[in-house]
């Protein structure tokens, strides 16, 4: 494809999509760069979601998007949360979440963190480790526990190797020792890695999971409970199926594994909620050719991958990029963050295109970075601080 | 090497050189994770660089590490100060630093930021363009200015790339311009990549300078000042020449090309004058097995990759790893951070190995975590909160 088609076709299918004009018109006057999310997206987001899969609670992944307005409004949609640290969990208490909804998904955990949390009611736990079984025994006897399960992460943007989970063997032994130990073995989890454009990938990890839920009937532990992690997409350059496509495959996989004894579902969604409820805002600081030769230029923004744009890391995720400039032609460009550090580069493999009239002062705006952006940002390397949010209202 | 055997040596030749008895001490009651600076390394390394290169300027590159006491301290000792941002010279200011100390050194700026910059006071800019050169020229007029050469980075643990400088048939058309816009054309500079351990590198880049330099002579442009940049190495676990060595190469190099008629001399320590000032403290989260079969460890910290140890991304920088645990023999680990996002691992592919008596619970100490740690921490990602520093005195 030609770079100017390519620029074409970014803008016409998100400028309506993102709602460009009123965006536009939001960001006039403030200061760049910034993050404008605009929360009727995630309202769209949660009922989609509720409508295309009625049986699952829904556990939003707080760590996508941790905005006190947007964790409000999900509580307001009757949304339960899953949280990676005490101090996720301290911020939703703070916001008048009740310990009920809240499950703590993260497997590494302090026991000193796990008392506190049963102290203050929270009674489901994940775990992958006997280490991290014992101690949730300890500190939080008879919750319930889920399992994370290995699951190969193929065709997913932004894959999750072997940190977490374990092999099926290993949790088999771990549940039947969490029942020895006095917890209840509640169900089994699994992530199929964030953006995972293969909706098959979940019919493995379902087939797994059935697996070991008959393994375990048979020493009289019965699950009851199936979490299908995250990895729902949301919108960049590089399409993936409808989110009635993810839904209704899910609902064939689980079905033709567990037929009508079907377990309790759980989803937590993280990019997928919030993904398309940000822009970025960002000027144009400066554009250079490097050599008289170069076919392209460079092209340096006052946002980089230190103030908020750290998913670029390995170009992985490409957010559609738009612009005010109109031309018949355009130019191709390298694109890169202000800092001092030459690793704050956001594409340079990928060339992104412009209309040629675009120039210096001129306003970049980065469609669907409402997940996994400000709240990467750094304390204030090179001195820049950390990424300003806006609520569009 | 046996892992074991890589474990003692990395002890036994570092645990002296952090005074890894006091650090521990220090370190008692606190509550990790955290880092220590050790200002008399600091300034041991400060008066290391002046005793080797008497007559090079120092700049430090204040985005190595800007804590204030360190600022003040190289204040006190006669540095002058390379800065990235309005925000890191706002600092300075702060400080009392006299903006004539000070070098923009990032040639990535608005134009309100030139303006800004020499309303206070700075006269010497960076540049490797025709459209910032113009900037420069209306916002900061009569000013220095030194353009940054492209020089190949090969040899370095954290390369460069092309996001600075310009080929130098640029910089030779760059310079004239500069005169033609009333700036004063005073130097060139380059950066042979941090952490560059072939001290040959500067022979290369030294002698592009003095083709240039002889170049622009003939075009009536006496340039004076070569900035040598950065690149001087600290201790990691890859060794790399002394400072003697770098030093004398230099000088060699210098005096091979530009005989007596030596060019004034800048240099922009960053990493050298801190990286080895710095500890940090971590503890251990969990320990755990993910088959029966593998043949390592995951080991899980409570400081990761979004809390100061952002330079282990591609495993370049390799920290020199310390406990406090003895065992005659050891275990090999993958090292990962604590939060649920999986680019939040440290060590892979290179596995660390500790004496076998380590457990949850104990201590890790990466020396050498003086330069480009704590500042790079997010402000929040998973909930957690930056990485602590603390002064040791």
């Amino acid at each position: 494809m030609a770079a100017k088609e390519v620029y074409s076709k970014i803008y016409n299918s998100f400028a309506k999509k993102i709602d460009f004009n009123r965006v536009v018109k939001f960001s006039e006057g403030k200061n760049t760069p910034f993050l404008v999310l605009d929360l009727k997206k995630v309202v769209a987001n949660y009922d989609a979601l509720k409508n295309n899969l009625p049986f699952a609670s829904i556990f939003y992944a707080v760590k996508a998007n941790p905005h006190p307005e947007i964790i409000r409004l999900l509580a307001k949609k009757g949304a339960n949360f899953d949280i990676a640290s005490i101090y996720e969990f301290n911020e939703l208490l703070h916001l008048g979440i009740s310990p009920d909804r809240i499950s703590f998904g993260n497997t590494i955990k302090k026991s000193e963190d796990i008392a506190y949390f049963f102290k203050k009611g929270v009674r489901l736990y994940a775990t992958d480790s006997t280490s991290d079984l014992k101690k949730i025994a300890r500190n939080a006897p008879g919750s319930k526990v889920f399992f994370r399960l290995w699951v190969e992460c193929v065709c997913s943007d932004w894959p999750l190797s072997k940190k977490f989970g374990a092999h099926p063997d290993v949790i088999f032994n771990l549940a039947i020792e969490a029942k020895k130990l006095g917890l209840v073995p509640y169900g089994l989890s699994f992530h199929v890695g964030s953006q995972q454009r293969d909706v098959e990938q979940w019919d493995e990890a379902i087939a797994q999971c059935k697996h070991l839920f008959e393994g375990l009937a048979k020493k009289g532990i019965r699950l009851q409970m199936i979490n299908l992690g995250g990895g729902l997409p949301s919108d960049y350059l590089i399409p993936t199926p409808s989110l009635r496509v993810y839904a209704s495959r899910m609902k064939s996989y689980l079905s033709h594994h567990f037929g009508k004894k079907m377990p309790k579902i759980l989803i937590e969604p993280g990019r997928y909620m919030v993904g398309n409820a940000g822009v970025i805002v960002a000027e144009i600081v400066l554009i250079s050719k490097k050599s008289e030769s170069m076919p392209y230029e460079w092209m340096y923004l006052d946002v980089g991958v230190f103030t908020g744009l750290d998913e670029t890391a390995g170009e992985a995720i490409k957010y559609p990029i738009l612009c005010e400039a109109k031309s018949k032609t355009t130019r191709e460009f390298v694109l890169a963050g202000p800092t001092c550090d030459s690793h704050d580069i956001m594409y340079e493999k990928f060339r992104y295109s412009f209309p040629s009239s675009i120039k210096e002062g001129s306003r970049l705006y980065f469609a669907t970075a409402g997940a996994y952006t400000y709240q990467i940002s750094s304390i204030g390397f090179n001195g820049f601080p950390p990424l300003k949010v806006y609520v569009m209202k």
